[in-house]
């Protein structure tokens, strides 16, 4: 994680100890950050970006106002910082998956499992990335927008190589049309998933949604 | 549609006409509301529900800001009345789907038309739908989520029924597991139609979505 703030931190750091040994100021540092975005995320998912504001997640984070612009410059960038971090960690998993096994099958397996798995765990953030996915500008949005082609173009070629496995290949616009509405299963997913009821049901989740995709890539 | 604002409209009226005939007093009105409702949707999937206000609405409807307050209340019950003509809408369709044919594969096959065709003739309602559901409260937010959950049984009951016709019966958690999936692919929709390049592919994108939910419900 690249410093963002306007000033450098390593004079203020307090150490603190996390698993037995003390943070370096840098861990530190991207610490406090990690936990001023877990907070916005919150709050953002909750209010939404356009109304959200500053005072919002420093209270959310239980941290005085002025601390946050220490670390970070505005509302757009928190918000950018949290999309980058979730498509990092996203093309991350997915990359993992393209290069698990020989098995196309299996390799958009593993693609849904880690897309499923970190909505799962992240369900304020993903809720935000859907909703939200207008409301950066600039560069920031020109970042992002490559960031999500990069993640859509992983799942369309594992996609096309399953069907081709399968003795179907797909045309230009057939394996368009299926990512797409392979992500909207998958991106719908917060408005529904409800971990007391559904937590159980994790494998099974998955195991449908593969069931949907490979039904319009390789069924009848 | 029933009369929504404070004052009675009749005496007021102007006579219009359309269709070479005159509009009746209460037409005229019932059309201004759904001009107001369509530019109002416009705004709010363009600006967000919190971040859009009256001035705005009005000034896409070209009508002046009092004129908005002799139909409608106020900004939150513009959201619903867009949110529950859509749903009746809706619901009209997914009725004369489940009643159209004993054929259960093309009575999902009709549901799932009914829905994107909708979709794809009202984007800016339906990202205000999608993105928008939180955003009601007390008795709005209580009759939407009546009509949703009501549109929500009759495609599970669809689902259900194609299982049953083909001799695998989902338990519970599937069916609800792949209505949930369902509606994802098809309310992800507004992020990628193109009317400029999708529209010579509406009968596809719709079979492609029926291949998925198949896919799950009898697939191998």
């Amino acid at each position: 994680m690249k410093k963002v703030g306007p000033h450098s931190a390593v004079s203020r750091v307090v150490k603190l100890k996390r698993d037995g040994r003390a943070l370096a100021p840098d861990e530190r540092y991207d610490a406090n950050i990690d936990h001023i975005l877990r907070a916005a995320a919150v709050v953002f998912s909750e209010r939404s970006f356009g109304l959200a504001s500053i005072r919002d997640i420093a209270a959310q984070a239980r941290i005085s106002f002025p601390r946050i612009y220490y670390y970070l410059r505005n509302k757009e960038e928190i918000l950018y910082l949290i999309s980058r971090r979730a498509f990092e960690e996203l093309l991350r998993r997915a990359g993992d998956a393209a290069r698990s096994t020989p098995d196309a099958s299996a390799r958009l397996r593993q693609f849904i499992s880690g897309h499923l798995d970190y909505h799962m765990n992240n369900l304020a953030e993903m809720k935000v990335l859907v909703r939200e996915a207008d409301s950066l500008s600039g560069r920031y949005q020109a970042d992002i927008a490559r960031l999500k082609r990069e993640y859509s173009r992983l799942c369309r070629k594992m996609i096309e190589q399953l069907a081709e496995e399968n003795g179907h290949p797909l045309d230009r616009d057939r394996s368009r049309i299926i990512t797409s509405l392979l992500f909207g299963s998958m991106n719908w997913f917060y408005t529904w998933y409800d971990p007391a009821r559904d937590y159980e049901q994790r494998a099974r989740i998955m195991d449908e949604v593969y069931r949907m995709a490979a039904g319009a890539i390789i069924g009848g």
